[in-house]
């Protein structure tokens, strides 16, 4: 368990941002620190978070639009999860690949 | 006004599903009437809202799978609205084409 929770770390330092409760301009700062260093970010997130992952790539590229960031993919998928009553649900996931112009 | 209603209505007539606050599964079947018409679907939300349509679009790509539709495009985008006290806000928006494989 530990070594999978270190392993997600690991791959989520590189250049993902993983959307969840926090402020909405913390994930923007986050995603545009991890700009200055990688060609592209990709931000994360799933069930109801998706459309405030949605406001953090909007934010980005329109609101600063002279930083010259674009939307360069969008994936739709689903996962797996177990919900706290045992049942096994589908729960839609975005991935929204931010890069330079 | 009402002549900018009619021209969204017939808009809207055409092959997009607008998705809102009905039961889930009344805009999967809203979504497959019109793919048996039409070769590409559009399915539109904005806000909250947007979780439900990637939930509906993974429906029909998903669980059923045998009838051979894909996601063809998504796009990303916000429009501005004017909230019940009179403030004007960004609402995020998404656009999901559904077509034949």
């Amino acid at each position: 368990m530990a070594e999978t929770q270190s392993t997600q770390a690991q791959r989520k330092a590189a250049n993902e941002i993983f959307i969840g409760k926090k402020p909405l301009m913390t994930y923007v700062t986050a995603t545009l620190v991890q700009l200055a260093n990688e060609p592209t970010v990709t931000i994360k997130a799933r069930g109801l978070s998706i459309a405030r992952a949605i406001d953090v790539a909007q934010i980005i590229v329109k609101r600063m639009n002279s930083l010259g960031y674009k939307i360069s993919d969008v994936r739709l998928g689903s996962e797996q999860m177990q919900s706290q009553n045992g049942k096994v649900r589908n729960v839609s996931t975005i991935e929204i690949d931010i890069s330079r112009k």
